[in-house]
């Protein structure tokens, strides 16, 4: 590798420049304070883990996207963290241990092996909110409501909630007796939405008409409010599917009174972070962005594996995947002190930065650059700041 | 691992639980919006690189603390960073390519294989600021004035600045005519101050009894402003070590001035990032406790293997390390809303957020705990807070 390209990052792999970064830091500010206003408390999980603490059962998504590294000291595996949600779960049930609902939020890297999408970030920069120890339906409703006015005070409108609901899928399954290799394939094909295929998996299945009718229709049951009709409609005889329709009819009813503008979008097949979600699943989109900017659910016993069962339903965004919908931050003008050993100049600059303003100081030669509207000037044995114009 | 143990940390890596969260997150946005007052723009390099833009010939210490991982899409090795100050250069040397003086500033975490020192974290939190493209001793004196500020915006007073210049030694070894591997022993011996071998060591070399005073004095002109009077003795027929102990006494009088209670403590052996160092260094330590908690130093040309050779000074700080000289951030105590569904309140507790209060929205069953010093009642149709005491 010569000199010439020595600067070449990895694909996938950003660095943010001062206008982006100024924007993602502003970003990340007002998002921790929003979370803080919600009482959610800011934890800091490290960057990497032993592989058994961070890969809990999450399935083979995230095993898949998680850089593995070996302990000098002990040998032992260590997982660079690709989510943090699974160290939020271990804080909660582990390291604070505490009775009654728990509400963490963070902002972190995380690092991806492979881009989870075409063109994704290997790198993203994640922000997020779970709430632990609370199973009722308040607990999806009040952590919607923060995802939600999170991409609000992103400045985002125009949003759409893609809602579904785990236990739907997992009803019909059981209901259709579905074996393991049969069962995997039926997930395959609901995955993709590959309608003929689905038409053939099910002739070949030994399935009464009902069973082949509530297959089949899993995969056609996404789009506007009616998809929730038809669903109680076809899985009428299966109590866990229409109890888990309820739940998001429920639920869909109480956000569109909190936030009327509010489109929603609803697909009850589903699948997104199945391994892993235990009930409502959900994610925002906006019009003129094709993909989810921000997604979470519900995801109860995680903590089990850490010798703590505890229900939890959360979110999380990535900050780079925000960045081109972003207003640029007007970065404050910035007064100019000419190159000047003395110490009442750095006493009078001083004075200046205390009272909030930026100054920089010339260094021998420099002169003020595009950043300074003003200059420092000694009038009169006095020092004063005037204008550049 | 049995689910009893699955929540290990490996050792030197360490979460933050709220309490310290807070403390670090209210300490990193203070030292952020100090660094825009100086006119230090932040930027937000990746977690990980090309091993080839990560090190950039500073020498076996960073090298050994770099984890490294192939990238699945290239087979190239790839490393986490174990320090950002490369990274800021490359930024820098070519991202930015600007002509006069940069001034970047950036806060993240990085990772290091092996603690550097015994106990010390494996994942610290890094926050650094350098300026490039200034060879003068004025940006040497801003950012070691910005250095102590760190400190000081943290809350620490009783500093003590250690400082040394690495040209003393290069010019000392260069006339004593030391071939490689003599170097490479007295450097050592150096960086364990190991008297009874230097002595050794100079009597072995066939050195005029000049050559030998000055080898074995270096290793002794360590504490008080007298050692520079004595470097000058000693040194007087080394023009380049003179001119290095002359930068050294003019910058240490400058900060004097503009710090009066500032001590001082010099060391002209101090080699500390040799390899990467090219004039004077520094790092500043607090009376209480014996570690260095913020260090940095003059490291010109390092952006040469980017391209584009430029003079740059700068510094860094672990927030980790402070995190116990810190003092507790009080949080503001929160309002608890009693588990209401109903659209009124929800709308009641939005407007209390919206101007800035914490309101912490109860779960079915769940009571306000210690965390609340208010709460949400509804009388005669409308909602009011009310002391909780």
């Amino acid at each position: 590798m010569t000199s010439v390209d020595r600067w070449l990052l990895p694909d996938g792999v950003e660095e943010l420049l001062p206008a982006q970064a100024a924007q993602v830091e502003a970003l990340r500010r007002q998002l921790l304070d929003l979370y803080k206003r919600w009482g959610y408390e800011l934890v800091i999980p490290p960057m990497l883990e032993y592989t058994e603490s961070l890969l809990v059962g999450l399935g083979s998504d995230i095993d898949l996207l998680t850089f593995r590294v070996t302990d000098q000291l002990t040998g032992r595996m260590m997982g660079l963290r690709a989510d943090i949600t699974p160290q939020a779960a271990r804080i909660d049930a582990h390291s604070l241990g505490r009775e009654g609902p728990v509400r963490l939020c963070y902002a972190g890297s995380v690092l991806h092996s492979k881009p989870k999408k075409p063109l994704a970030s290997r790198s993203p920069i994640q922000l997020g909110a779970e709430l632990y120890g609370d199973n009722s339906p308040a607990s999806d409703l009040e952590i919607i409501c923060l995802m939600l006015e999170t991409l609000r005070v992103a400045g985002l409108d125009g949003i759409t909630l893609d809602t579904g609901h785990v236990g739907i899928y997992r009803a019909v399954i059981k209901a259709a007796a579905l074996n393991a290799e049969q069962e995997a394939s039926y997930f395959d094909i609901l995955q993709r939405k590959a309608k003929t295929e689905l038409r053939e998996f099910v002739a070949a299945l030994d399935a009464s008409d009902r069973v082949a009718e509530q297959l089949l229709a899993l995969n056609e049951l996404h789009g506007g409010k009616d998809v929730l009709a038809k669903g109680r409609q076809v899985f009428a005889a299966i109590p866990e599917a229409i109890e888990a329709i309820a739940s998001l009819e429920q639920l869909t009813e109480a956000l569109a009174q909190r936030i009327p503008d509010l489109q929603f979008y609803f697909d009850l097949a589903e699948l997104r972070g199945y391994h892993y979600h235990t009930g409502v699943v959900f994610s925002a989109l906006v019009r003129e962005h094709g993909q989810a900017l921000a997604s979470g659910g519900r995801y109860d016993d995680i903590g089990e594996v850490f010798g703590r069962a505890r229900p939890a339903t959360g979110f999380s965004i990535d900050l780079k995947a925000l960045l081109g919908l972003l207003s640029p931050v007007s970065e404050a003008a910035a007064i100019f002190a000419p190159y000047d050993p003395s110490l009442a100049q750095w006493q009078f600059v001083q004075s200046l930065r205390e009272s909030g303003e930026k100054v920089i100081c010339g260094l021998p030669g420099q002169d003020a650059d595009a950043a300074c509207d003003r200059i420092i000037r000694k009038e009169k044995e006095q020092w004063c700041v005037e204008s550049l114009n």
